[in-house]
């Protein structure tokens, strides 16, 4: 058994698929008989050229023309006879053995190629790495993996999954994932919640432990990972999986109920969304709001960007989906551990401290703008409130809603309708903001608290890092006493605030928020519905009596046993 | 006028000595007298030759001769037949130009150095390449400049100063200097300051405005910098030298005063330090205390961890010097910016957010114990306070107590004298532990505030970021209410709170931390003197009427304003 942490909810059951690099080490060995190394190499050119054919066709279909063109350049160097050729050659004239001759003319193109000032050729050196790469491992007997070309029920193990393997994850085949590296916030984590499959994160060790067509278990509701289980272990799981998916029928049953305490006090439940698509996971799973549309995924996996035209589209269709239910979208926060090639952002020191959100948005008013046009013609469609992420300073709160009001102006001068009911708030993730939220409360109509990162601020420890993880701590008083300053703040004014970091989803920290008052909590689709069974468990007073005591602790630690002794 | 970044305090006239690298491009051309290029190529190793000695025997004075021994190995090159000579051969054989054929050899050599697996061959490819860089510059008729190599009274122009530069300025000739980057709180600001010399950082364009030989003032009072002033802006800077000369002259008879406010109310002016030889600055500068002894200088610019006693005998001698006036020590701050080569330490996305300081030391026991026994057992010797860096959590705190107290015992059981009035504290310099700063001044004995560090991260604004300086507001109410939360948690406790980061000595900052409470200010040793002056002309009850004012206004703009119009 690998101990992990538990990503997303599940159990899933099924062998493993290794989304890992093989190894393509071999010894060079003279050979006598070099007709057969030439066929040797065919046919892993044969096999190479028919899983590119499938991996485009599968991207195509799933992310579509732009990004499948780079595997016709790939197939194209699998058919250039000035690469094949060669290769052939140097095993009839060196008699050596097809793996030698391929990583030796293989190398000799690229490092030419890589060495000319031109993009174009350095794009060239690239792609034939990327393909000899997987003509190799086929030489050698091993596989070169991918995630399109998953045809079966499996597991997915990996190191990491970045955006573009998961944009590729064919939901009906991938049954879960386990990962060696990444936590409860990191985009993995995020990603298996949002296509709700279990998922095991930060295991450190399941590239290396299990091998491919080992059976694992992935319990995505300890965090544990188990590989090639006894028969005991499998009936267990059976039983387990069964009985979720009992609970998720439970849990379905509170969809369409609201969200309210046992002592009768009401909370809205919203989900945090990147796409229009998946406003219907929201709804399926009884979201009352959208209490978080990261607006980024619009500027990304592309080559410019995105005009007013396509952002209205996807505000509208977001907004016509929730029909008057609030929708929260946050403009551009882009910078960071985001970056756009087409932008040309600078590399930095720190991006996390850096250049990004808000800051980049002032300085680059023309794309502010395009975004905020966009989201005022939308607002007609729906329940539109707007939220500015990173700010600082009174100042950038500002400036920001005096361009969003300069371009409310200019539209209606066009003649163009824009709803008169537009909420304008802020993100609190940064601490300046979250200290001085009395100033900021007479200015915004809401806060929303981002804690991934007032998280990381305020404890001054890079969440990604796993050195220093350990410091990532949601339920450290120094947090409770901000989200209460914060809430408080926002009530003496009649502002509202909610909740839109992973924290707001975790059962450690939904009867504490109740307590402290929050308004609003906002997490992955999946959450809502065992969030509502909890809420409407428990009694808004009592937790409302601990605040004090939250509040004055020493340590999260303290906390957390404190919550479960009182929920119990 | 170049506006820049007041840095350090005075006024400094000279001729401009620019630390840039030269442009080493030049035309290939075929020539006729091989001969000729020969001689050229001679003159030009001569020319090196004789920098190089300089160099050698500068760095061997000022820094020792571990550093000197570089330069032995450059002039080793320059005397190497195995490169000088195919140099010749080329230009003999070639007909080509000495630049030509120097820049071909020396680039064969390095290419194939560089790919050898073998770190001593690595070292050599760097060195070629320094040194045949300066024989460039002779050949082309430019200089390669170095600070070792200032032999006159000039102005330092460069894009920044790093820590070895500065090592290797010379006092008697270097007037001041001006930089392209950096702000108050960078390291050759914070250099300038320990030199007592004017400086202005920040420019963006020192480097692309100056010439070589221009004559520079800088006025490190209002960060500007003059370029070839006329005679009336000469004229009006020496005036404006000499009532600075006159105002240091007014300050100087302060040295010995206390620090007392118009009101009779008490504070403390220490200084900031590095190494022992710091300590006469301080002493002659009128410090009442060392608020922030910097111990990384120790394990700075070596190949491994300084020994318990060199760590001794250091801290002994601060201790000493200072006889029975506080220093507070703050043990190792290592990681983050500060890198130790020998130490290995892991690259990081965020390394402000990353594995540093107590997070290291933590871990890293015996590097942490070796400190602590060296700083117990010179705490006989004087007055010592031992500070732990980079707190976030109470658990650290206590982890990094019970390790000195453990420690101590040792020393007890093994016969060693240990003072047993040491106070231990802690910095605040990340938002959590100002936050729950009420729970700390429970277990610690006092607070030192960084600012430096606090700022960035309550405003996660990277302070060396160009990009995001504007938010690095020193001034915001955010920070003054952090302070003022931590002040009021000390005093409540009966514990005393100083600050160590560049506010503490920043003549707007005074009146407010003097009104909020704050006991002792730790800063240059050249700002104490300007400070006690300004202290003594204020009032600590008025200051202090305005607290809830400063506390409840939006902006850093609100408050700078408000403070001009209440002091002046």
């Amino acid at each position: 058994m690998i101990q992990g942490i538990a990503a997303s909810n599940g159990i899933a059951i099924a062998k493993a698929y290794l989304l890992t690099a093989p190894d393509l080490s071999f010894e060079k060995k003279t050979i006598d008989n070099p007709n057969t190394e030439v066929e040797r190499l065919e046919k892993a050119l044969d096999v190479s050229k028919d899983e590119l054919e499938k991996i485009k066709a599968h991207t195509k279909k799933e992310i579509g023309d732009e990004h499948a063109e780079i595997f016709s350049a790939h197939l194209l160097v699998l058919s250039d006879p000035e690469l094949i050729n060669p290769i052939k050659e140097k095993i009839k004239t060196e008699n050596v053995m097809a793996e030698a001759a391929l990583d030796e003319t293989a190398n000799m193109f690229i490092d030419m190629f890589k060495t000319m000032d031109n993009e174009y050729m350095r794009e060239r050196a690239a792609d034939i790495d990327d393909v000899t790469k997987r003509v190799m491992a086929h030489l050698l007997g091993a596989s070169f993996p991918d995630p399109a070309l998953i045809d079966e029920e499996v597991v997915v193990i990996a190191n990491d999954l970045t955006p573009s393997d998961t944009a590729q994850l064919n939901r009906q085949f991938v049954q879960g994932f386990a990962t060696d590296i990444g936590g409860r916030t990191s985009h993995s984590a995020i990603m298996a919640r949002s296509l709700e499959i279990p998922a095991v994160v930060g295991t450190k060790k399941v590239t290396t432990d299990i091998n491919n067509d080992d059976i694992v278990i992935v319990d995505g509701i300890e965090g544990n990972v188990i590989v090639n289980p006894t028969d005991d272990e499998l009936a267990t799981y059976k039983q387990k999986q069964e009985s979720f998916a009992k609970q998720k029928e439970e849990w379905a049953k509170l969809k369409d109920e609201s969200t309210i305490t046992a002592d009768g006090e009401q909370a809205e439940l919203g989900a945090n969304i990147g796409t229009p698509e998946d406003v219907a996971g929201v709804l399926n799973n009884g979201g009352e709001a959208i209490g978080l549309y990261r607006t980024e995924f619009l500027y990304m996996g592309k080559n410019e960007l995105p005009t007013e035209e396509e952002q209205y589209d996807a505000y509208k269709s977001v907004l016509e989906q929730m029909g008057d239910k609030p929708v929260v979208v946050r403009t551009l926060d882009i910078g960071g551990d985001k970056e756009l090639s087409y932008l040309d952002l600078p590399k930095e020191l720190n991006p996390f401290l850096g250049f990004r959100a808000i800051r980049f948005c002032l300085e680059n008013e023309n794309v502010f703008r395009t975004q905020l046009r966009a989201l005022l013609r939308a607002s007609v469609h729906g329940n539109l409130k707007i939220m500015f992420p990173m700010i600082a300073t009174l100042e950038e709160f500002r400036q920001a809603k005096a361009i969003l009001s300069d371009e409310k102006e200019d539209l209606k001068q066009e003649g163009i309708k824009v709803s008169d009911q537009i909420e304008v708030g802020i993100m609190v993730e940064i601490p300046s903001t979250a200290v001085t939220a009395k100033q900021f409360a007479k200015e915004v109509d809401f806060f929303s608290i981002g804690t991934n990162d007032l998280i990381q601020y305020t404890m001054a420890a890079d969440r990604m890092n796993e050195r220093v993880s350990y410091l990532y701590q949601p339920y450290h008083p120094a947090i409770l006493n901000l989200v209460s300053s914060v809430i408080e703040a926002a009530h003496a004014e009649n502002k509202w605030v909610g909740m839109c970091g992973e924290m707001a989803g975790d059962s450690i920290a939904i009867p504490i928020l109740l307590g402290l008052g929050l308004d609003e909590f906002s997490m992955s689709a999946t959450s809502i519905l065992p969030a509502r069974t909890q809420i409407r468990g428990l009694s808004k007073e009592k937790m409302a009596s601990y605040k004090d005591k939250f509040l004055s602790m020493g340590t999260a630690e303290e906390v957390v046993q404190f919550v479960k002794e009182k929920t119990e």
